[in-house]
């Protein structure tokens, strides 16, 4: 079995590696990084390099697509080779997931239309304009499309793929390798959690940074 | 101020980006992956590699040191190089953490003689054997010294550091910024929330691959 996780510049580090570090603890999971070619990209907070092994023509029929986000999908949108690449292999996938903006990459190759999906709550309105319905879940699952929120999501949606995929059980024991206990050290992860202001002001950094990639 | 995150062979993806990626996050921080020298790692689970921009002469005073786990971490604990760069750094840094096996390189160092410290749940014995005394915390602070518990408990212990550093509403932020609002699909992160006969089975299956990296 064999997981394709997509890599560009200007990606979200977490986004990629929660569910990386997850899937490919699967027994006999393949898990393969892949971009426009293969090389290194840099995350979206600049400093860390990533290596992707193979081009988006080497990996045709991945059983698991994981399109991570961050602020570089957002030239994706109008990319027609990425977009070509996401249709042609959601057409053979088990799967077709995403973390955080990476749905705006499945909304914008038209996998989303009418239907229930998440992203990173400051990109609702983006989601929206693809034709999907954002919805305020941490994982949303409609038939074998899953989306995550953002960037932290990954992890949880991972685990529920280890579920549906191999049983509870395998979910439970990658659950306890990778001691995901979680103990943040606020309870303000999410916009109905965190004060007002704070979300108003991310909100505002978020839309001035989309605006430089778009 | 500067944040030096270590790379090593077949080191543990999520255990260097989960603090990265909180901790990059912090307004002018600086961070910098290093290494034995700069170039791809590749991690434990064998299809990632991570580019480290610079090698450990060129990093000599980060204000912050995050040293990952993995099982790599084994044979660093006689390697010279790597624990002269620990001890040496150690003496400015304002934090110097692990996350997960990362701290069995600390201790190797010399730095956890009779401190409370922690690591990935399965390797407390090997902690001991450097004179720690393991802790079942999942994150553990005496001192200028934080160590996490496995692999993801690095999202917690940065986002503790982002309160020390900036205080709590900057970790807020952070945490709102990651959407850092866990909801793992099941309660059996930690050993003692995990069935008795899963703790074993993967305690049987680090003893094993430790074994092979010894």
């Amino acid at each position: 079995m064999q997981t394709a996780i997509l890599l560009y510049p200007d990606l979200t580090a977490l986004d990629a590696i929660g569910p990386y570090d997850v899937l490919s603890r699967i027994p006999d999971m393949e898990v393969v990084f892949v971009a426009r070619s293969a090389g290194e990209y840099r995350t979206d907070q600049g400093s860390l390099g990533l290596i992707a092994d193979a081009g988006l023509d080497e990996v045709t029929s991945p059983d698991i697509v994981v399109v991570p986000g961050g602020f570089g999908t957002r030239p994706l949108m109008e990319d027609t080779q990425h977009l070509d690449w996401v249709r042609s292999v959601h057409e053979r996938t088990t799967w077709t997931t995403s973390v955080c903006t990476g749905s705006l990459l499945l909304g914008a190759a038209g996998l989303l239309e009418g239907l229930d999906a998440t992203t990173h709550w400051a990109s609702y309105d983006v989601l929206a304009s693809t034709g999907a319905r954002p919805t305020a879940e941490r994982v949303v699952e409609r038939g074998k499309i899953v989306t995550a929120a953002g960037v932290s999501a990954g992890i949880d949606m991972a685990l529920r793929l280890c579920a549906l995929l191999g049983g509870d059980d395998l979910s439970k024991a990658i659950q306890l390798s990778i001691e995901y206990d979680p103990q943040p050290p606020f309870d303000c992860g999410s916009p109905a959690k965190a004060p007002d202001e704070l979300v108003e002001l991310l909100r505002a950094i978020t839309d001035e940074r989309q605006a430089a990639y778009s």
